[in-house]
């Protein structure tokens, strides 16, 4: 194979983490010899468990391959300190690789750059770049945690097609299909936590958890909770994962019952004395989680979008014409087009009877 | 080249004629010899004008070709009636053509059928079906008249990303890009009417002809103005095309003035003193239009679409969010997100910054 085949199948590698490595990046490595027959594979595994160059490393040795003078094609820069394990270049320099291929720089000050120094000075061969844009995008929130200090917030919504998300009624199932619903617990899966509002919990007690595809984790759960209504039998507390909740102000009883049932409470009061959304954002990047999923109500929505909390729609449109109903987002209203919002359209695919639309709030992606 | 290479060819012929042959159907032919040589082409001219097979015999002439023996290939079954011009199998019999390959039967009650029978009367070989999807997507105007006796009514909405088409100031210009109003042009080019109605001529006062693509015709224009309230010198009597104002009421010196200035004025009230846009809809059939594209707004979109005069939308979508605002159709309150109009999506694309979903009103194509 080819330098590009190999960093092509470490980036397949790499998105066998999606559900998996959070809060660490997805990285894949593949180690080949100079003419190119792959000698070992890896991806990186749970948080604490094992990078893709030791898995690689692992699987050459298993398969009885000798490694001494191959190529690493690694999707981010290897480690250079000792985090939960040891250091990923260290290993590579002992096993006497002798090239590393790296698509990108770790953006993790504690890496930033020190990985390919330790590599080159141990003589190894570094080259970056190749496969860049990808290894980027597949860690866009790792990216985001680590140069903003905030997760990549993803807004997930579900309308049809005329832009109606519930009616006034509040009815809002089910709009799209079973594929668009399969296909929005996907996305849940990948995010370290899910975001949703005390509305939403009121008005439909959802679990908001992965269940239509297989996972070995779930996310967390992020509920914004000014007043601290939520149930302490709200089926949200059904699932197995941490469960943060952000309030404005927290009478003790409720709030030692609600850390009776596990979840965290935080304090974090705007002026109107609701949540400070933006302080909020900040926390949960605190907390290590690089892509935040909201599946929020019109309310909340709005909220996290005038706030400027939100990076990119996840839009699902269903083949409906409602009318009537409530919108995407409860926005302030504007005086002329040109102040709307403007995002830039990244994906748009069908799903089974659906439309998914992934676009990007104009200037989030520039970090 | 190959029978099917043959009618890809007659069928890209057949598009040649998109902003031309109304109210016509856009036919392609190709003549070649038994071992696939080229020997002429030929697509539908405007009506009274050349039908495509008699083009494509005047180009073999033109090149020197003999076509004795030869096979046509012909988008639409050949017609076998003195309309405007001659029968077209006619022409193939008197041209000693030995075989006709046709996409699809005439809707036409005229022909339907007579025209292979004549072919295979006078001993041409007959065969039908290659192509016939794409031959009748080309010309689903002309089938839903020819069958339904009524035009495929396309409703084009450009909204944001959330669904607004206008802020409640009524301002609506300009949410999509230049790109996406080239392409409504283009579905504007190729259909036989535009239709508007009388609030958006009093707000914005378009003109609605064809500017950004470059055609000989331009659509017939179609007004929905209750209460004749149109002024004499509204913007839309400034291009050269037929204009038919449908009224429920009509003053004698205002219909007068208006057919001075060539309109024809025609009187459809329904039982609440507005436009019956179903007898509309039919009277536009025996008008001959094909095709009838739909620019309106807010109310008339609503009413179109409650009477279920409406075959699909085309819907143009700005990566903006709005919030507040008027969405794409005014639409009864449901009780029940099941009673929603159930569309299918029909095709997705990206127009310079803008999206384009066409979609279908459900059950609406069985014709």
């Amino acid at each position: 194979m080819s330098d590009s085949d190999c960093i092509a199948q470490a980036l397949e590698l790499a998105a066998e983490g999606l559900y998996r490595t959070s809060p660490n990046p997805r990285v894949g490595c593949v180690i080949a010899d100079s003419g190119g027959l792959v000698l070992g594979r890896g991806s990186t595994q749970r948080a604490g468990g094992a990078h893709a160059e030791i898995m690689a490393l692992r699987n050459a040795a298993e398969c009885g391959h000798c490694v001494v003078g191959a190529t690493a094609y690694v999707t981010l820069e290897p480690c250079a300190h000792h985090g939960r394990t040891g250091p990923c270049c260290d290993a590579l320099v002992d096993a006497r690789i002798a090239r590393v291929v790296a698509s990108i720089a770790d953006p993790n000050p504690l890496v930033a750059g020190q990985g390919f120094a330790r590599l080159r000075a141990a003589g190894v061969l570094v080259e970056v770049g190749s496969g860049a844009q990808a290894a980027r995008a597949l860690n866009m929130g790792f990216f985001s945690r680590m140069l903003r200090k905030t997760p990549w917030v993803r807004m997930k919504v579900a309308a049809s097609l005329d832009g109606v998300t519930a009616l006034h009624s509040g009815v809002s199932q089910w709009l799209t299909g079973p594929a668009a619903r399969a296909d929005g617990h996907a996305w849940r899966a990948r995010a370290c936590a899910v975001l949703t509002g005390i509305g939403t919990v009121l008005a439909d007690d959802p679990r908001l958890d992965v269940r239509a595809v297989p996972t070995d984790r779930q996310p967390a759960l992020v509920l914004v909770d000014s007043a601290l209504q939520v149930p302490l039998d709200a089926a949200l507390f059904g699932a197995e994962r941490a469960v943060h909740i952000y309030a404005a102000v927290a009478p003790d009883a409720k709030r030692r019952a609600l850390e009776e049932r596990g979840a965290t409470v935080s304090l974090l009061p705007d002026v109107r004395g609701k949540v400070d959304l933006v302080a909020m954002v900040r926390d949960l990047g605190r907390r290590e989680i690089n892509e935040l999923h909201v599946e929020a109500g019109y309310q909340l929505n709005g909220s996290l979008l005038h706030a400027g909390c939100v990076d990119e729609l996840l839009l699902y449109l269903a083949p409906r014409l409602v009318g009537e109903g409530f919108g995407m987002a409860q926005l302030a209203p504007l005086a002329a087009l040109s102040q709307a919002q403007t995002l830039a359209f990244h994906s748009l695919d069908r799903v089974g009877d659906d439309v998914r639309i992934l676009a990007r709030l104009q200037g989030r992606d520039h970090f």
